[in-house]
């Protein structure tokens, strides 16, 4: 079964902690990185052909709660992949340039360019979800902000880029166990922010949150993927099957060279 | 001995073609991966400390003629390193914005933060050597800016960039084959330019102002190093050794914990 398929959000997602194990295409750690190589050799070469078709663009955006995996995604997916093309964007708390524009403004000025892959580490969906979550915002202007995003989306699609929005969900239990690492382990600590305790204390209103959004911004053009992402090996399966499989379906080709190239002998 | 020492360009630097192929780190493909592999762990953890410790940057320019192998050593430097604080800028021709300002602004705005390493393939060194080999500045124009990126790469360094300068010597001969697989790999031909074949018909103009500019700018807080590049396993252990040395001098060390988040326990 494709991952497309069966990981995409259904019309009425409902975050189950136990969904958060479920893992099918559960590898081992030997398995992972076998697959990992296989599958980072195939996106690598779809990608160098969306560089040289220098047209579209790739938009992938990583969501998830805190520790959900974000970095850890995005390291696998780096591997093996040329990184001419592949552009990580870390999205943090707004700057004060930043807050003096529309929350869309930064994020329309790191969408991907022709022949580009942008991995979103976060994203505009923070500016939904913090608000709505803290209570900073109503429920009419979230709406609102659904439909923007709705609108953007669009606009992205329609002039060329493909959409990839994949959501990474972890149980509570596992989120504990992964800030307490972070606590005990000193090559993780640097990462701990105490504000995360603040925020898993709202665990359950962030899950609602996550639920509303996806089913509010999910459309054939910028599909949401829910990926079980307990299992870190799986979760990095799912993520590279989720890209590989969406530049497979661009149907990309090697451009024709002109004519006159192909006779030339370099002296 | 340390690549560092090994690869340091001398005082007066001469280009010779039988010199791109020495290769005293030679290792085979296999040993090549065996080797990535532990530099690249190494490389990983120092450069998680780096973003730790969000305060010094470290600055990689990737100079050489084309197809000297910039995108190969610099897709071999990706794998296994964390994308998060790795940032590679690739400088094509400059836009028309760019050239409204001096030649360094747009390589100012992309200089590394704190925490971390940008890596550049191409950069402001290309404004001396081209216009300088193509005759469209005199010698005495090329000397001011010679002293302008001196000033510009002090201003780096005394604000905290650790400067790691690679130059990727290839022989002329192995500029011809390079050249020539472009042309007839499907793969590989978007990557052609005609416009290579006149560049290389000024192969001994860009040695010597390859040779000049290397012996103006070579500072000690502004290293400039010579790697050996007809060999790509080679030259891939040699530039990966080179950043892994740098970070190595920097005695980094994890930040000292907040005494209050010892004793946190996550519920």
């Amino acid at each position: 079964m494709k991952a497309r398929d069966h990981f995409r959000a259904p019309a009425k997602l409902k975050l189950r902690d136990k969904d958060a194990d479920r893992a099918p295409l559960e590898p081992g750690k030997d398995e992972e990185k076998a697959r990992m190589e296989a599958l980072s050799e195939r996106i690598a070469t779809l990608q160098t052909m969306l560089l040289a078709e220098r047209k579209r663009k790739v938009l992938v955006v990583l969501q998830g709660i805190d520790t959900a995996g974000k970095d850890g995604a995005m390291r696998a997916l780096f591997k093996g992949i040329n990184p001419i093309g592949l552009r990580p964007v870390a999205f943090k708390a707004p700057t004060e340039a930043e807050l003096e524009r529309d929350y869309l403004w930064r994020v329309h000025r790191e969408v991907p360019k022709a022949g580009e892959i942008a991995i979103f580490n976060r994203s505009h969906y923070e500016e939904v979800l913090v608000p709505l979550v803290h209570g900073t915002i109503k429920p009419a202007e979230c709406k609102r902000r659904y439909a923007q995003i709705r609108d953007f989306e669009r606009l992205l699609a329609e002039t060329g880029t493909v959409i990839v929005k994949i959501f990474l969900h972890i149980s509570r239990d596992e989120q504990r166990e992964r800030l307490q690492a972070r606590l005990d382990e000193p090559e993780k600590r640097w990462k701990f922010d105490p504000q995360d305790l603040k925020e898993r204390e709202l665990w359950n209103q962030y899950q609602k949150a996550y639920e509303d959004a996806i089913a509010a911004t999910d459309a054939d053009h910028a599909p949401w993927y829910v990926v079980p992402a307990n299992s870190k090996p799986h979760r990095n399966v799912a993520v590279a099957s989720l890209l590989l499989e969406t530049l497979e379906s661009m149907k990309l080709k090697w451009p024709e060279p002109a004519p006159e190239l192909l006779k030339l002998q370099v002296r």
